[in-house]
């Protein structure tokens, strides 16, 4: 084989020479023709030149259009559901963003059989006129993506994707109003989506009147199903207001009268702020990347700037471990330097993220709101300090509502939440319903089958808030099942529990006390006209007595 | 409310109107705080104006890096097989394209802790060098995706994104050797992803030497985890070998002697064909697409010659019941008059598609694959005829192993494949595992509880053959539940499950025989003695007496 050597000498890597090592005895003759496979002529189909003509790009559009199922919209039922939650994720978004209390409408209004025209208004900042056409007519495109933040929305594709899906069933555009400021004009927009260009077409762009200030209303007419009961948009929407007791929304649904859920409270959620990953967060080839594109003139300072918690002296420590100099130049540094730093990052010891970047609800308000809601007679919440999964900080939440007209008999209610955002679907994927499943209710005072969720009559609502919630799809129905954050909801769960519990048992203890009593108050009188018989007392010492027996028998009861 | 009628009076559809009407009730002024929402200053943070700054693109590369889990790269282990079978799957689907029968080499190399290097050669017809760079350093690139026709790759990011995931966790690049004809240079590549642009960056481009005439070989070392057992890559190299009896397939693991799979079938599978729409599948929005993208001049000749089964009578008729002219221009049609006719297309009775398009395994082969791998007591398979789902050509076969070493006393094994590619994750999730539990396989001889895979010694192969398999995500783990799809499954297991039935009645006959013969051998001998003793016979005469006594035993226990 005198060939490999001049491989060899060209190929950095060993792995091709050992290959082609391997290739030479790697094809045995088959046995029914010999060497057929030797003959590409065999039977004449394709060559590569052919395959070659056919090569082409695909556009991301077309790419969800085949596979929209991905996005969440399976089904004319699910698709309904999941384009209102897009369009209201982004409201709640834009309205925190710009420090204004949210009011929303959300509106279903069915046009014909399986056929309806969804509305979503708000009262925030509105969308200046260049954008809309992107924001709306553009698969990934938005401002969310490239930043650690606690927001609804991550990936730029829910709200065009919802107007692609009802482009594709009804043929429609997406109709936008949107208006910026008082003394702004209102846009009315109709958009298309070019599927193959993964780009907006324009069919409409009118200045026109609008009686709000400023805000935005998206409608989408769509191939859909209306119906109640869970996973309905209905359960959606009762628990988006769960979740952001900050929120006022009105919710119009065919031939009913409009609901209006009130705010329940008087402030917005503290402000989440953006932060840097955190170096334990980061991969190999990730942090290749960050160094090629970085803006520092040296290492020191690149380690400094681009990442969360590393200090003069910590990025000084790194590349000390590494065994490069922190004025090295970073767009210079080799792969194989890059993997030495890399290397040395959980070698030193770093603070944890920040993590006052997060916006809980916060116990009293969840507490608050699950009362005006679900109106049980005991609710408690918990909300645990943050913690950190892969340098994303993260924290959990849990409230938890008991009795009143929940029934007893079924397993409890299980709402799952991430970023404020309820989650409908695919429960048993989810790390909250895997955390909740590990836990002994029985202790709490709950009836639970091995690895199910427990009997009673009780809400349980799990909440997640972190700058980047780990989905394990783009639909976003799951909270993928990292350890720490499987530990974390489990501690907060078992808090809550512990309460319930310490609640259930001092029911009991009363309820016995009121059995304890009525026995007393049953069988004292007897007792009385025995006495009175046997020592022939009078109607008054009997009763007398009759009262003196009571009040001993309930001091002795009390000790 | 004086502005209202100028807009009606510009929005054609009422959506808007109504809308209005009822945003300007819809803001109740919240309890604690009147008209904050009304005050965007109230806590100022963002506005239209900075948000729109930060609004900005996002690549597709950039999305499935955060992403990743949905392409089959959760973690390390799944990572390895993941990369593996995009590989082989574009291998296989190059070979079968250019008629050549197919030989493999699947390589895995540690190279160290949690890193490996893999390789995939195949003796395919190469790829042209122009084409290199884009199909493995760019995401959503290929020959597949616009297709209708039977083949492994659908989507055209698998083996980009196994090399992108290479480069995130090492920092490598892929390395590609390809080489087209015999008479051409092999070319030697590497290449990584600039995942901004989601654009090849090539890194190395040389001629170099290859024994093999044509054929390509991949390399993408990537932090992974190699493992044996279920789910693993030796599983899936044996569950492949059986899906694709013509293919012969080297497998290379570390510190293991390569075992090498020769193919059992002398002949490519019949050759899959590319087949157009049906016009029972396509949905509103894709026909106006179509119909402005068709190059036909009206619309009689579109609908020939852009959907299959459309003949120009049927054609003239889907017109006649849309009312609309055969000679109408498609680019001019409303997307009003496209719905007519959209709503028409039901109404006419169509030919259902062609499905000689497909190329299943077929139940010679299926069987004689499993006697070969698994060296069953019993062998069958049930190749069903094909049938449709909207619109899509598809077919079902199904392969039955029983008995030999088989597990007695677990569930059966059930391996799922699609266009020949087996599928290992998401099995409950999957379209083919609920068709084999609604099964009743007791009636087949196999223990089964409710809602269960039947215990026994048995493995089940089920295959579905598409022009597009409709996976639930782009993982491609698991197949969707068309009614039609689990409905043909079911008859397929069923006719499985009938022929096995009567084996094991079979077998279990022949035991009773068994064992009532032993007894007559058993216990006449006694009787002969008994017989002697009590009518005093000589022994010639007893042994006579006993020899017609078995022979009229054995005559009446045969009717």
């Amino acid at each position: 084989m005198p060939k490999k050597p001049t491989i060899v000498a060209r190929s950095a890597q060993p792995g091709l020479f050992e290959a082609r090592a391997e290739s030479i005895v790697a094809a045995p003759a088959p046995k029914r023709q010999p060497k057929s496979a030797e003959r590409p002529t065999a039977i004449k189909r394709e060559d590569a030149k052919s395959m070659a003509a056919r090569q082409r790009e695909i556009s991301i559009s077309e790419f969800f259009t085949k596979n929209r199922h991905l996005l969440g919209f399976d089904n004319p039922q699910k698709a309904l559901l999941t384009a209102i939650k897009e369009a209201v994720d982004n409201s709640l978004d834009a309205c925190e963003e710009a420090g204004i209390v949210p009011e929303l409408i959300v509106e279903i209004h069915e046009v014909g059989e399986e056929r309806f025209r969804i509305a979503v208004e708000d009262n925030g900042p509105g969308i200046v006129r260049q954008q809309i056409p992107k924001i709306f007519g553009k698969l990934l495109y938005g401002s969310k993506f490239h930043r650690l933040k606690q927001q609804r929305g991550q990936q730029g594709i829910g709200i065009s994707a919802a107007g692609m899906y009802g482009q594709i069933t009804t043929g429609r555009p997406v109709r936008i109003l949107s208006r910026i400021g008082a003394k702004k004009p209102a846009h009315l927009f109709e958009i298309a989506i070019d599927t193959q260009k993964n780009a907006p077409v324009v069919l409409k762009d009118e200045e026109t009147e609008w009686d709000r200030p400023h805000g935005t209303r998206v409608e989408i007419e769509m191939e859909a199903i209306y119906k109640k009961g869970r996973r309905s948009v209905d359960d959606y929407v009762e628990q988006t207001v769960l979740a952001n007791p900050h929120a006022t929304v009105r919710y119009v649904t065919p031939k009913e009268e409009p609901r209006v859920f009130e705010r329940v409270a008087a402030e917005l959620p503290r402000e989440s702020l953006e932060i840097k990953p955190h170096p334990y967060g980061v991969e190999l080839g990730i942090l290749i990347q960050m160094l090629k594109d970085t803006h520092a003139r040296n290492l020191r300072t690149a380690l400094r700037t681009d990442f969360s918690r590393v200090s003069d002296g910590v990025a000084e420590e790194i590349c000390r471990v590494a065994g490069l100099s922190p004025d090295a130049r970073p767009h210079r540094l080799t792969s194989g330097q890059v993997e030495l730093l890399f290397h040395a990052i959980p070698k030193v010891k770093i603070m944890a993220p920040p993590t006052a970047c997060l916006s809980p609800i916060g116990e009293d308000l969840l507490a608050r709101g699950l009362e005006t809601r679900v109106k049980p007679e005991f609710a408690t919440a918990v909300t645990r300090p943050p913690s950190v999964y892969r340098g994303n900080p993260f924290q959990i939440e849990v409230g938890l509502a008991y009795g009143g007209g929940l029934p007893g008999e079924e397993p409890i209610e299980l709402y799952r939440f991430a970023n404020r955002v309820p989650l409908q679907y695919q429960q048993s994927a989810c790390a909250i319903a895997k955390a909740a499943l590990t836990v002994d209710w029985k202790s709490y005072g709950l009836q639970q089958a091995r690895g199910a969720l427990p009997i009673g009559p009780a809400v349980l609502f799990v909440h997640i808030a972190s700058v980047w919630v780990p989905f394990t799809s783009e639909s976003k129905e799951a909270v993928a099942s990292y350890p720490e954050i499987v530990k974390e909801i489990r501690l907060a769960l078992m808090e809550a529990g512990r309460r319930l519990g310490s609640f259930v048992r001092r029911r009991r203890r009363v309820a016995d006390e009121e059995k304890k009593r009525s026995y007393i108050e049953k069988y004292i009188p007897h007792i009385g006209d025995a006495l009175k018989q046997i020592l022939g007392l009078t109607d008054a010492r009997r009763n007398s007595t009759v009262e003196d027996l009571k009040a001993i028998l309930e001091r002795s009861r009390k000790i």
